[in-house]
């Protein structure tokens, strides 16, 4: 191997726990904090890679459980991996595969060498283990890779959760004995659910590995919201400072903004793309319905404030036309929309931490975040 | 009313009947031959203005019926017509609403006033009259408005044909006793299926009204290949010069050369942008269906001469996978290829014209297209 001549990750900036970072990988460097659209299939819903330059993307998540499925691991070894299929050449980060076989597949048999599951496509019998999760992402070529791990959905048993830490683990530890591809970066997961105690097991058992940085799983996945801030504001302060902080499956602009304040990175959600498909668009004041008959007549653009294509160009009166008569490009101004909403707020995080200005971001923001995207009862998904 | 400074239509150059003109309108000239992609609801579909461009795309039609139940006239008005409620700059045509009624809507009573139908959304019951034609699209503010005509499937008996010829007349007087809007150009339709005599009735009775260009309606619904062919053989040789021709739904690389031979020169189809969203892509060698299983690790592009953003970036393997997942990129990009291939088509037999080589673009392409786009057999409709 090649001795590194850049550290992966540098922390440029920070105030209280918050950090302007540079995580540096194959395939560029991704400024933090930062989030990460979901491309499941190696496409970002509705968007292309040029799409996504154009609204800031900086990094895309691809899903291992997925693109295993389909288009399998033929067609991404004769294409050369994700990059050359999808034509990205930014950074790709991909998940282990668990949170899918857990979410998605049917008759799940779990033990310490994998997870025994049926394709929810074809009922085809598959079983993920640790080496196999490891070796789907290299052939995907993804940037940073994640270990596999068990995530369970909240609430679960104190006995369930305890499990799924242990097994974690011994699974964390055979993906990194797995030989690894060169410059790949690996972070491992924690998980305990909202359990104090787990959580800092969890902890201390991940970041002993040799990782290249750290992910809070198995938090929005049905606790209440109060619930998910309570954990972080346990857990996040106590991560290793020199590691990137990653927290999976978050969120709206007021989780992220939470997050950023204890410390967290990296983020990725299905949030803003799946909402927008709905027609829900993001906006300071919270999801706005551009459905709603309100709209109909309304020649003013979604957000005034907002530079993306949709706003520049069209009238919430067209976009709910759109929207009604079920044209596609509504889903893609929309998606435009949603992404570049995002980016931008982190990306004013990013400036104010920089600028030791973050406090004073955080106090202006809090309030009318708090009301703009209010608490999730227990049970309830992100934009379900 | 100001004088007309600019003719509007110049015929550039013409070699046999087949003429490169460039039509005049409010909104821009267009060079023909040229293709008009379908913009039913006030976008074509998965495309924005923006991509419409790239593609070459210079007149965008839209669909009289559609945008008179959605968006509807009170939010046409309010927004200032389909232009800036749509962002596109360009030209416009518009249908009567007539195909769609006969075509689409329920319990149709046609009288010489006009046809009384219920909508296929809702069953409304409404009296589109040729008045109400013209007025919805002044509303719209189309460049190109069509008179409304009695469009009728093919078979059809001797009788039907003849009736609808008679009252396509009728109405096409009264459409034009509307009073006009400044600017708006207004294209006869005529009607007769494949009866040569009622064509003919058809053409003297509309060429003699005043009209800024000429349409043939009432083909490729449904009549075989060659029926089409031998009534454009018959009828486009007797069109007026001095006017546009317009041949109505067509479509294959095939029919468009056929047709631009006898001198037609404006065309619209669902045919690209419908086939694209089934998978279907134009080549030289026919239509490919992209979700064959012979595509799937095919890292070539899906035409190697075709410089379209789909062409230029993705494998087939990535395309066929973007089919096979149902992701929207995929309908988006192979519409991309379908519309730029249409108008390159197009633009090549305005150049060979120009260059008085299409006689020698004709034969050196009618057998391969021939064969590429087989005759269709009767009922068989296109990309249906």
């Amino acid at each position: 191997m090649k001795p590194r001549t850049v550290k992966p990750f540098e922390i440029i900036s920070q105030e209280g726990l918050a950090r302007a970072t540079l995580l540096h990988t194959p395939h560029g460097t991704v400024e933090t904090p930062a989030f990460m659209p979901v491309g499941t299939y190696g496409a970002v819903k509705t968007l292309s890679p040029e799409d996504l330059k154009a609204v800031g993307t900086q990094v895309v998540l691809g899903n291992t459980y997925h693109l295993y499925l389909r288009p399998g691991l033929e067609v991404l070894e004769k294409l050369g991996g994700l990059h050359p299929l999808m034509h990205w050449d930014g950074p790709i980060l991909t998940d282990s595969g668990g949170f899918q076989v857990f979410s998605l597949a049917r008759l799940k048999t779990v033990t310490d060498d994998g997870v025994l599951f049926q394709s929810h496509l074809n009922g085809d019998t598959i079983l993920l283990t640790p080496e196999l999760s490891a070796h789907i992402q290299q052939v995907i070529g993804s940037d940073i890779a994640m270990v596999l791990d068990e995530c369970v959905a909240l609430p679960n048993s104190l006995g369930t959760l305890k499990q799924s830490v242990e097994r974690s683990v011994v699974w964390a530890r055979k993906f990194l004995e797995f030989p690894r591809k060169e410059g790949q970066l690996i972070f491992g997961i924690i998980q305990g659910g909202t359990n104090f105690d787990l959580r800092k097991q969890s902890l201390e058992q991940t970041s002993a590995l040799p990782i290249d940085g750290i992910a809070i799983g198995g938090l929005s996945v049905g606790e209440p919201t109060s619930a998910m801030l309570e954990t972080l504001e346990f857990l996040a302060p106590q991560m290793p400072n020199e590691f990137p902080h990653y927290l999976m499956g978050v969120g709206t602009p007021r989780d992220l903004m939470e997050a950023v304040r204890l410390g967290v990175d990296l983020f990725d959600c299905v949030l803003p793309t799946r909402c927008a498909r709905n027609g829900g668009l993001l906006t300071d004041l919270g999801l706005l319905n551009i459905r709603n008959s309100v709209h109909r007549l309304d020649a003013e653009p979604l957000d005034r404030q907002c530079d993306c294509e949709c706003c520049r160009h069209y009238s919430r009166a067209y976009l709910r036309h759109l929207f009604q008569t079920k044209e596609i490009l509504g889903l893609r101004l929309a998606t435009l929309h949603n992404l570049q909403y995002t980016h931008r707020f982190m990306q004013q995080m990013r400036q104010a931490i920089k600028c030791g200005m973050f406090s004073k971001f955080y106090h202006e923001h809090k309030e009318q975040l708090a009301i703009a995207y209010p608490n999730r009862e227990p049970g309830e998904m992100v934009c379900s």
